[in-house]
């Protein structure tokens, strides 16, 4: 757009003399006594103005100077906006303590330990309304059938397989599901997110509850991501909130011959001098949701990982995000599938999973949103990465 | 993904059955006595079981009165998170009152008010930089020579048309700005956001602050936009923060003739009885940047609205938002055009500038940024929803 190769029909050796980079003045003192060079610099610069950076270059010194007053400005707001974020964090900290006695509730319920009461679980659903007016008349007579069949088997403890059925709701987790992980998600009974204490460095740690089972002894499986919330010294206008920087794991302690994230291959060995073959077996990493506990460390600088290894990092943190802003609060939401659509509209994660409802009365209300007049207020611009 | 239609070989009177909505019971029986239709309704209800709004539907009753039971809950987190909003908006005022200090600096060096001292003005550009090493020496040839030009000019007073500027290279508002704008606009000195008062419902206002001109005899153009943080009674689960519900504009006093929002019109008009003709002239609205201050209104709910008007009112409010929330706290880096980058990062408004800027020195921290494992921290991910 704001190419300055010199028109033809510039005097060749102002030419030669742009292309020395030493001598500008010498080169100036040209331009100025050569008004059609001067004509065609015109020119050029209304074009490069086009670009603000460019434009910028071609400001007086003492504008420029003035600009530059206010970049420091911009700065010291960048250091203010770091503080501000990290009071958010303090309210999520307290807010996430007035939440904590909903998801013990839903624990509860979940694993069936406690049961609601009728004025707990009464519900008004648009669903069964539409059903009511005009449904699809075939998958109401299956659906029909197997309400009959499920009356006959003895009600289930709990919602089984609450949080494995949102594994597989979430494509962003189903991706990483592989089939040997399944049984041993639906052992899985809770998930929770807790933020270090006041004072401590910004960290949150996924918390994941299994029931005791036959493939791990662990009770508990932890991810922790390290947050920050402070402007890049080499790139302070680059701030835009806190940023997940790192996040370590936890040691799954395997029962015999169950850890699904190593594979046992033989491998056929011939030896040197005499040419005698014997097989050895070796371990090597399989693909599993598991890996999710050994992940990547994230060095210091971007720079000493390969562009694979950002990759994996950054779908890690990712993951690790969704459970704590999406999963983890509107558990049950991505359970039904509707907190799905949500996501689609907001071109989130799990958001392809929106896909699969369409048809579903679920899409109405997809509409309306893109044209509703009521815009969700962008707090926090910024916060889109991921999303877009 | 889940065709319920029966396979081939289902009995015929089934299929008849199955068509036929009012006896369900009747269909039922049939389907249990026919171990075949019972196999392949087995097979449809795993594909159901893949839309997860299907799959609840089959769940046994007690099942479903439970996810009742965690859907109450889910309203009640819903409520909690209202809250915690509202706590952030308070925290948002607490800052504002932080930042004021650092904006009015700002416009004093913008208006020339105030000059700022060398400390002040001091700034290390990686530009100068990178021009140092290696730059485009016909650039530098003519930036040098514009410079030498510069020097012999007057030197500006502050930094002249810098809000225009910003409105140039934002495409989200050049859009909005007409030819016989940009005059009016070169005279705008200022732009502040202030929250509503604690304890008052939650609003910002966006203050225009204009030099004296020949145009309109205010000071001071405003725009006021109401926002609500609470869930919706009818759909509580697609609460998402606070959202921008209304917004209201101003009267500009406009000086004699130079009302650029309406133009007149001649029109021929034909009298029923005698044929003769006389011309007659109308106002009608014209397009201008300065319509922005004289919006339509959100009325309570947005059935009432025409899809055009939904959009029209959708985008102002997309437009004051972005203004309260990138364009106001970070000017100097959209006069630059370095925040223009950034917000095509994350596919945000005035994004498309950033095709302009290819080939600048922003471009690398653009990509670096892509495979940075560094996730921006996706706080409030559902605010994306005007970025994607």
């Amino acid at each position: 757009i704001c190419d300055l190769s010199f028109p033809d029909g510039v005097p060749s050796d102002s030419l030669e003399a742009a292309k020395n980079a030493s001598n500008t003045e010498k080169l100036t003192d040209q331009v100025m006594q050569n008004p059609q060079v001067l004509a065609a610099l015109q020119e050029r610069l209304d074009n490069v103005s086009h670009t603000p950076s460019s434009y910028i270059e071609t400001l007086p010194k003492a504008v420029k100077r003035r600009i530059n007053a206010l970049k420091q400005l911009q700065v010291k707001c960048a250091h203010i906006e770091a503080k501000f974020y990290e009071e958010v964090h303090d309210l999520e900290r307290k807010y996430a303590a007035l939440y904590q006695p909903l998801f013990d509730k839903r624990r509860e319920f979940i694993t069936g330990d406690v049961e609601p009461t009728d004025a707990e679980s009464e519900w008004h659903s648009e669903n069964e309304e539409e059903d009511k007016l005009a449904g699809d008349m075939k998958t109401k007579a299956v659906i029909a059938e197997k309400e009959a069949a499920a009356a006959e088997e003895p009600s289930p403890k709990g919602i089984p397989e609450f949080w494995f059925t949102i594994f597989r709701n979430v494509d962003m987790l189903s991706e990483l599901v592989q089939e040997y992980d399944e049984p041993i998600l639906k052992h899985l009974q809770d998930i929770k997110v807790k933020f270090s204490d006041p004072g401590q460095p910004m960290s949150f740690v996924l918390e994941f509850h299994f029931e005791p089972n036959d493939y791990f002894t662990n009770s508990v499986l932890t991810k922790t991501y390290k947050m920050k919330s402070e402007p890049d010294k080499a790139d302070p206008f680059s701030f835009e909130g806190p940023e997940i920087v790192d996040c370590d794991g936890c040691t799954i302690d395997w029962k015999k011959g169950k850890n699904v994230t190593v594979k046992t291959i033989k491998k056929k060995q011939k030896h040197k001098g005499r040419g005698t073959v014997r097989t050895i077996t070796k371990q090597v990493p399989n693909d599993s949701f598991f890996n999710f506990f050994s992940p990547l460390r994230a060095s210091g600088d971007g720079e000493s990982l390969d562009e694979d290894s950002e990759f994996t990092l950054a779908s890690d943190f990712e993951i690790g995000h969704f459970f704590r802003e999406r999963i983890v609060p509107r558990a049950v939401l991505y359970f039904t599938g509707e907190a799905i659509e949500d996501d689609d509209n907001v071109g989130g994660p799990g958001g392809p999973c929106g896909g699969e409802l369409e048809g579903d009365e679920e899409a109405e209300d997809d509409d309306d949103a893109e044209t509703n007049p009521k815009v969700s207020c962008l707090e926090f611009p910024h916060l889109c990465l991921l999303h877009c």
